[in-house]
Formats: C-alpha cells, structure tokens, sequence
C-alpha cells in the first residue's frame, strides 16, 4: 500500500546496507500502525546526474546530492485535518531523518493518496483495516484469500 | 490516458513476446470501451531485484517476483460508487491474470485519477468521450487537429 | 514542487544541451510565477523503446518518437474553473513547443494535483506563497528555517 519510490543520484544508495537500512525504517512506520509488513513497498531509482535538474541545473559530485521521494497512501486515507497532516509528516521525518537529513542530502518528498477500490494485490481486496482478516495478513505476512476478497462484479451502466 | 507504469524485476517481462502480449491485452480493455487505441500507454520498467523491498525485504531469484503496477486514468473519471469501483478492478484483474497472477507472480496495482482538463496530446485538448470527434480520433488512430482543440487561454488572475 | 518526469525514448534528450533547455524553460514557467527555482525538479528518464507501448505497439527508429510526461503540482492547486485549467495548460504548451512539439515528438502529458500540506523541503514545511519567507526562498534558491517551519507535531488519535 504505501509505496514509496526513491529517485536518487548515482553516489547514494549504492549499497545493500543503506537501502535496506532505510526501507525498515520505513516498513516500520507502517507496521508500528498495524498494517502488514508487506503493504511497504519501497523501490530505488538510481539516476544519472545528468538526468536530474533542480531550479534547471545539474548538480556536480562536489554538490549536496538531490533525493526526491514520492509516497502513495492507499489503505487509510487522512481525514482533512491540519494536526493530522501535520502529525503524518513527522512520522515521515523521522523515517528519514538519519537516511536523507543527517547525510546532508538535499531532499524532497510529497504524498498522494489514492482511492483504496481501486488497490488490490494478488487481485484480492485488501481487508479493512483493523478487521480480523487484516489481522491475518499481518500474521501471516502474505496476501491470503477470505470471505469478501473476491465479491461478485455486477457491470454498471458505464465505467473505466 | 490511461497510463500503465509496470516495475518488474529482472527476469520478468524479458522478452518482446511477454511485453507484447500484455500491453495488448492492456489496450483492448480500453478499445472495448470506445477509446482510441493510441490512448493507451504502458511502460516497463525492468528493475534490479535489489532495489524492491517488499516488507524491508528484497526477494532472491527462487522467491516470487514482485511487480508493482501503477494505473493512471484520465479520460473518464469513476463515479464514486463501490460497484463501479469493483467493476473497474475486475476488469483489471482479467487483463492481468494470464500476465502476472497465472505466472504465479506476487502483485499489486493501484489506479489514481487525475483531472482530464490537465490532459494532452499533442498539444490539443482530446475530444470529448463518445463525441464523433473521438471516433475520428479512433479511426484515424492519432490525435488529429479539430474544432475545440485548441481554444484560446484568457488568463485568470493567477494560476499554476 | 513541481515536479516534471520526462518518460522518453533512447535517441531524444541524449545530449545535455537538450536537456538543460527544457528544464530551464519549466523552470521559468514557474519562476515567472514566482516561486523559488528550487521548486522545480525535472527528473528525465530514458527508456529503451522496447519498453514503451502506445496502442499496444513499440515504435521502430523512423516512427516519431513517443514523449509521456507527468507533471505534478503540489504548491498552488487550481481553483476548479476551465479557464484556470486551460491557462495552466496553454503555459504548458508554451513551454514544450519547442523542445517536443517542433522535434516532431509525439507527446501527451497529464497534470497531477497533489495535497500540499503532504509535502516538505528537507524536512522543512515550504512557506506560503507570495510569503516573506517564501521570497527569502527564492532569493537564496534553497530551503532556509524560519519560524513556522518546524511546527510541533501533536498526535491525533489516529492517521497515516
């Protein structure tokens, strides 16, 4: 659900170690709300420099790398509200801080959120969340199928 | 419009064959619906398995592969209505069954919607859907200069 | 902020020179407006055009090549108007005119509006626009604290 999509430049994460590092402390933020493990998913782009302009220049390698981050929210969705905004971008702040922040990389990161019907995995409906079929997924890590994850599909008038 | 993003690891999708097959299964949902087959893009994204973390995990080349799949839709936009929702997701999983569930893939997909009058092609604004422009659009099967293309901006007091 | 990724095929944008010209065009689009320079991240991606399927088809090297971008707009969203929508796009056109349209590049692009108390700075929350601290933004082209910036965050019963 969350998926997190890291465009970097050629010099950073180029380890295992510094991707893996971060892509558990962000899980972490996910599970520590009781979604399953597996909903975070974290995938890195390493880019040339080159292909990569902010304010319409390239960065050289003596320059503080550029990272940016884009999050899609899927499974809860955030009531409007600015203490609820606010409170989600210090979780993520925290996520990043000792992987983007405290290596003095420049950064910037935005979230979208998108409709929950209109997600699947593995083509099941993800359960709601805090029932006791998401309970399962946490437990068992892994999409498995229940009672609701397949309902019928009556074709409407006119859809996409 | 509809845009497909498909992020696959290596050794999925490596083929012209298995590209093929699935970017026109793809495109005939939409074909089916009245849209113009050009409408319909979808990109592929082979990535090293070492950049997917699923769960803070990566997967080995004995571990399922993981596609994440991004739809974005344009041209119509969904009434707020589960059983279209449900419909629209049911259509997806016949297209991605014998691509990604049949090959014993794990996957997930979202669709986010965005707003059609920030929508080009071209250059010219597509034509309204089921309009007898859009069947020109079809036949032709390119974006094709029309009356209404190209009306002329009078600029508000401030916008981005 | 605004956040322009450029989904083009080997043999376009292959050299720097045509690169920076676009990105600098974008970039004053939305200097011109008055947002910081530093806003404005062009990120291109270059694909093997075996990768990218319009209408179920791959183009060969004498078809016109194929452009998708998707710009995302975080820092002023649209008032919901026509006129307003196709202002923002004719700006649009302007720029790309001479970097896609007068190559002879097939191209079709889509604007995303996404939440922007979603959205930070190196951690930072962006000031507001037309702000004092937001033109000390543009002056100094980077993001600078200020009071404001690092509001506490209180914990709401719940969110993501």
């Amino acid at each position: 659900m969350p998926l997190w999509q890291i465009y970097h430049p050629a010099g950073t994460f180029e380890d295992k170690t510094s991707k893996k590092a971060f892509a558990e402390d962000i899980t972490k933020m996910y599970t520590t709300l009781g979604l399953p493990a597996f909903y975070v998913v974290v995938n890195f782009f390493k880019m040339d420099g080159g292909d990569i302009y902010v304010g319409g220049q390239t960065r050289t390698a003596t320059d503080k790398p550029f990272v940016r981050v884009i999050v899609t929210h899927i499974a809860i969705h955030l009531p409007d509200d600015d203490s609820v905004y606010l409170c989600t971008t210090s979780r993520i702040d925290k996520i990043v801080k000792p992987h983007l922040l405290d290596k003095g990389y420049d950064f910037e990161y935005h979230v979208d959120e998108t409709e929950r019907r209109l997600w699947k995995i593995n083509s099941l409906i993800p359960p709601r969340h805090k029932s006791a079929e998401e309970r399962i997924w946490v437990d068992k890590n892994r999409a498995v199928p229940y009672d609701g994850a397949y309902p019928p599909a009556v074709a409407p008038q006119s859809s996409i």
